[in-house]
C-alpha cells in the first residue's frame, strides 16, 4: 500500500515525525500544516513538500494518512475529523485531557475502521522493546512486579503546568502505558501519593505536584510501582525493571558515549541521554516505520487509540487518588 | 572500658555475632548460652569460652554486656531482664512482634540508662553507610524520594511464616528502618499493597503475602516506595536509591567476584552475594565493632531500641493497610 | 560551498557513504559508478540519482568531490585521477597496500591542493571522539600509555586474506591510526608478535597471522600496545584506554540495548554491536558530514592522506618485525 | 596434621600473614621474630604469642612451618636454613633478586621434600581464582591471548628503587606469575619496552623505568601483553583479560562500595580498592589457609618455589630485553 501522508503540526514533535516520514521509502509526504505559517513553510522547504491547510488535508482524497503533532487541545477534534474523512491516524499522546472526550474519539475511530496509532513512542525504544520481546519469549516466567523510575531534567514553566491536566496526565501517561504494556494486565486498584518539592509555585499556582509515587495492583495481583519526578539534577532518567518467577529484566538508560574516566576521586561515566528527543530518537523512527508497516499490512498495529484511552483512565484515577487521599478501585 | 560480653543464642545469627565479638580486641567473651546444649557447647569450644545459663549471665556482675541472638519470642523478656540486671544490650531485630510489648521494653531500657543496640545491621553495610555519609555531607542536597528494592532468594517454610508476624514485620522491618535512617524523616501516611504470588499456601495457610509494594509519605512530603519479594530466581537483591535536589545516590548489590564473561550470547557477571550472611558479612562485623566502640565512649550509639520500636510501628501500619485496604495516617 | 559529489563503488561501504551523502543537505549527489552495473543501478535508483562511468565523473567539471569506495586495488589510481581532475577526495582506507605507491598518491594530492580524507571512520565514533576531545582539554594530563583491543567476530575467507596485504595492513591499519591520533606522537620503534591460532590455513595458505601483539614506543617514550584477533566468539570488540599523568580514559564498546537480565546463573548484558557497520553507523555519518563541513570551510580537515600513509608505514614496519623477528626502528 | 608455625618478619606483610595464621584454627602460632625488637614484641603481644630469635625458630623441632616475611635480601638464606631444618616454608616473593641464587634455593627445597609456597597471593584473589577455575572448566575453550594491566598508585622512593632489582623484578614479578598461571604455558620469546615518565630521577638516579610494555609469545604461539605503571592518578589497578576460542574472561578491579552517584556532570563510582593490602585482603587470607590445607594434605600445593624461579627468569629476560633493546629467546 502506498502511503500518502500529511503532517499537522510543525513544532518540535511534528518536525521529528515529518523527518522520519521523509526517510521512509514507502511514504509520500503530501504536505505540512500548522496554525502558524512560518514553521510550516520552513519544515515543508526542508522536506521538499508543500504547505497545506488542515481543510485541504482532509479534503484531499489522495492523502490516506495524517500525522497529528499539533497541540494537545486539538487532538480530539483532529482525530474525529480524520476518522470521518477516512484517513489513517498517527496522533501524539494524549488523545485528550478529558476522558469522556477521549472515549468519544475511540468510538469514532473504531467505527471508521481506520488505524489510529497513539504516540507512546517508548514502546518502540530498542531497550524497552527488547524487554517486552524477552518477556513474551518466557525468559522470566510469570510476571509478578514492575518498578518504573521516570524523571525529567526539569519542570516546564508553571504557566504550562496550569494547562497540562496535571502531572498524572501530562507526564505519567507514558508510564501508565508502560505498566499496561509490560505487565499485560489491567489495574484493579490505583493509589497515588505526590508532593510539590522542587518549586512551591507548582503547588500554590498550578495546584499540581512534581514528585509522585503510584501503586497499581492488577486484577491478577501483580504489583506495579511508579516513581516520577519533574526535576532530576542529573538529567533524564528512564528505567524500569520487571520481576518474574524466573528472573528479572531491567531496562536501563542510554548514554551518549561509552567513555569511562578514572580520575583522582571517582570513576565516572556519561550521564543518560539529555532528554526525550535524544533518548527516543530511534524510538520515534521505529514508531513511524511501524505505523507505515502496519498500514501496509506487514505488521499488526501494536498500539491503538484504546491504549490511549486506558492510560488516561489510569491518569484520571491517580489524580483522584492523590487529590482525595483514597485508593481508587477500577474493577 | 573493658567489655565483658555474654552471648545468648548459639544459632546461625548468634554464632556470627559471637565470632565477631571474639575478633574484637576490646571484648572479653564470658560465655555462651543456648536453650539447646549442643550448639552452645560447640560454639563455646570454638571460641575458647564457657557455656553458661541465662540465669548465670544475668547474675554475673562481671558481665556488662549481653548479646541476644536467640529466637524472636525471647527478645522482649531478655531485654527486660538484661536492663534490670544493668547490662548493655545488643539484641537482634525485632524487639518483639507486639508493638505494645516493644514499647514496654523501650521504657525499661530507657529507665536503665544502658545502651540497647537493635540489630539493623544494614546500617553498617559499607555501601549503605557510604550513601548515608554522603547524604549527610550534602552531596545530593535536600532529599525528595527513596526507592527500595529488597528481595530474598526464596520464602521460608510456611510453618515458619505462620509464626513470623507476617511479611511486613518479618521481612520489611529492615526496609522500614532503612526508610527512617536514609530519609531522616518520619512517616505521615502508609499504604501497602501485597499479593501471594510465589506459593498459594502463603495466602491459604499462613494468611500472608510474599510480594509487597509499600508507599510512605513523610511529614515533610518526601516519598518512599518499598518493593519486596520473598522469592527472586536470581538470589538476594538489596538495593535502594535516594533522590535529592542535587542528584541521586544508588546503593547496589555486592558480587562475589568481578569476573566478566563474554560469551557467544551475552556478556555476563556474577549474581549478587548469595544471601544475607554473605552480603552483610562486613556489616555484622562493623555492627559489633560499633557497639563496642559506643560502650567504650568512642562513638555515639547509632541505632537504639527506639529505632526498633519505630520500625515496628511502620510494620504494624503496613499490615493494617494491606489487610483492611486503606491508607493509614500515623500523624 | 555547494558540494556536487559522485560515488565510485556501490558495494557495502560505498552504499553507506552514498546514503550518508544523500542525507546531508549540503550535498548534491551527481551519480554513482561501479564496475558491475547492477549494484550501481540499484543504488542510484534508491537515492534518486544517475549511474555514471568513472570517466564521466572525472570529465564532469560540475562534480567537485568524489567518494571512492571501490576495491582497494583501485584506490591509488582513482586518487591520482581525481586529484588530476581537481576534485576533492574522500577515499576509503587504505590508500594502497604498497607504501611507495601510497607516497606517490600523497604527493599528487598535496600538489593538487585538494582535500583528501582517508576513511579512518573510527576517529568520528562518538565515544572515540569524546576521548580525543577530553585529552585535548587536558583532563588526563600528559599522556603515557595506550592499550588497544581490537577483535573481529570472524576471519574473512582465506582467499581474501591472500590478497589482503596481511593482517597488519588489512586489519591493524585502523589501530595504527588510532595510535597516532590518540597519543599525538610518532613511532620510534615497532615490535610485532603474531600467531595463526584460529585456523591453520591462515598460516599455511595465506602465510598470514590472525592474532597479534604490537608494541610501539614513541619518540617521546610513550608506550602503545595493540592486541588484535580475527576471531572473537562473542563478536566485535573495539576498545582502548589511554593513561595520562592525571588519570585514565577508556573507550568501551557500544551495545544494541541497555537490558540487564538477572537469571538463575548470571546477570547478563547484550554483547557489543555486531560488527563495524553497526558499531560505526554514527561514525560513518559523522565522517561524511565532517568531509562536507571541511569542504565548506566550516571545519578543518581532521584526517588527510598523510595519515593514510603514516598508518601504512606502521603496518609495513609491523609486518617486517613479525616476519623477520626483529625490532624495527623508524626514526 | 597440627601446624606449629613461626613468623619471621613483623613488618607490614609479616603482620598480615601472622594475623591470618592466628585466625586459622589448624595453626598454633609459636612465635614471631624480627631483626628489630619493637615490632616483634608488638605483634607477639597482639597475637598472644612470644618473641623468638631466628635461631630459636630453626632449633625448635616443634615448629614445623615458617613464614618468611622479612626483607627480600634475607629470603634465600632463610629458605635454605628452613629447608635444612626440615621445616615447611611460606616465603614472600621474590625468592631472591639473583636468578642463580634462586635456583640454588629451589634445589635445596626440592631435596628437603618440604613444601615451599612463594607468596604470589594474586592466585588466591577471589576474582582471579574464579577466572582460573572457569578456564579449567573449559568455558572459553583453547586459550589464545592474555592482556594484563597492572598499575600502582605511586612509585616508591628512588632510594628504594635503587635496591629493588628494577621494575621487572620488583613489580612485574607478580604479572609474570599471572602469565604462567593463567595461560598455563611457558615463554618462548620476551620483549620489553619501557620508559621513565613519571619522575626523571627514576631513570637518572635509579637507572630504572616506571612504565612498561612487555610481550611474551609462548611455545605454543599464545600471546601475552603486560602493561604496568608505577603511578596511576586514580590508584591501584589490577586487571587482566584472557581470550579463548569460545569467549573472553575479564578480571576487574574490586571497589570499596557499590555506590553510584548521579550528579550534574557525570555518573560516578568508587575508584578501585586503594592498594594491595585492601585489594588482596581476602587473597592473603585464602593463601595462608591454602598453605595450611596443603600441609594438612587437604589440598595440593598450588604454587611452589619453582614458580618463584620461573617468574624471576621472565623478569631477568625482560630486564635484558629492555636494557639491550633486543628480543630474548628462552627456548
Amino acid at each position: 500500500m502506498a502511503i500518502t501522508m500529511a503532517v499537522i503540526g510543525a513544532g518540535r514533535i511534528g518536525r521529528i515525525h515529518a523527518g522520519n516520514a521523509a526517510l521512509n521509502p514507502a511514504v509520500r509526504l503530501a504536505g505540512v500544516a500548522d496554525a502558524i505559517p512560518d514553521p510550516a513553510a520552513k519544515l515543508a522547504a526542508e522536506l521538499g513538500t508543500r504547505v497545506l491547510t488542515v481543510d485541504q488535508i482532509f479534503a484531499d482524497s489522495a492523502i490516506n494518512a495524517v500525522l497529528i503533532g499539533s497541540s494537545t487541545d486539538t487532538h480530539a477534534d483532529l482525530i474525529q475529523r480524520a476518522a470521518a474523512a477516512g484517513k489513517h491516524i498517527f496522533c501524539e499522546k494524549p488523545v485528550d485531557l478529558d476522558l469522556a472526550r477521549a472515549r468519544e474519539c475511540e468510538k469514532v475511530v473504531k467505527a471508521s475502521g481506520k488505524a489510529c496509532l497513539i504516540g507512546f513512542q517508548r514502546r518502540f525504544d530498542p531497550t524497552f522493546a527488547a524487554v517486552k520481546a524477552r518477556i513474551e519469549q518466557g525468559e522470566i516466567g510469570v510476571l509478578e512486579a514492575l518498578t518504573v523510575i521516570s524523571r525529567d531534567p526539569g519542570a516546564p514553566p508553571v504557566d504550562y503546568l496550569k494547562r497540562s491536566g496535571g502531572i498524572f496526565k501530562d507526564m505519567l501517561i507514558h508510564d501508565f502505558d508502560i505498566f499496561r504494556w509490560i505487565l499485560g494486565d489491567e489495574a484493579q486498584t490505583v493509589y497515588a501519593a505526590a508532593s510539590a518539592l522542587t518549586d512551591p509555585k507548582i503547588a500554590s499556582e498550578a495546584n499540581d505536584a512534581d514528585t509522585t509515587a503510584v501503586t497499581i495492583r492488577t486484577v491478577s495481583g501483580k504489583l506495579c510501582q511508579i516513581h516520577t519526578s519533574r526535576r532530576a539534577a542529573y538529567g533524564y532518567d528512564q528505567r524500569f525493571e520487571v520481576l518474574g518467577s524466573k528472573g528479572l529484566l531491567q531496562a536501563g538508560n542510554h548514554r551518549p558515549t561509552e567513555v569511562a574516566a578514572w580520575g583522582t576521586d571517582v570513576v565516572s561515566f556519561d550521564k543518560p541521554e539529555h532528554f526525550f528527543l535524544q533518548r527516543y530518537e530511534k524510538a520515534y523512527r521505529n514508531e513511524l516505520d511501524h505505523f507505515v508497516a502496519a498500514l501496509g499490512g506487514h505488521e499488526k498495529l501494536r498500539v491503538g487509540i484504546e491504549d490511549g484511552v486506558k492510560a488516561l483512565e489510569l491518569a484520571d484515577a491517580a489524580t483522584t487518588s492523590w487529590r482525595e487521599g483514597r485508593i481508587i478501585s477500577l474493577r
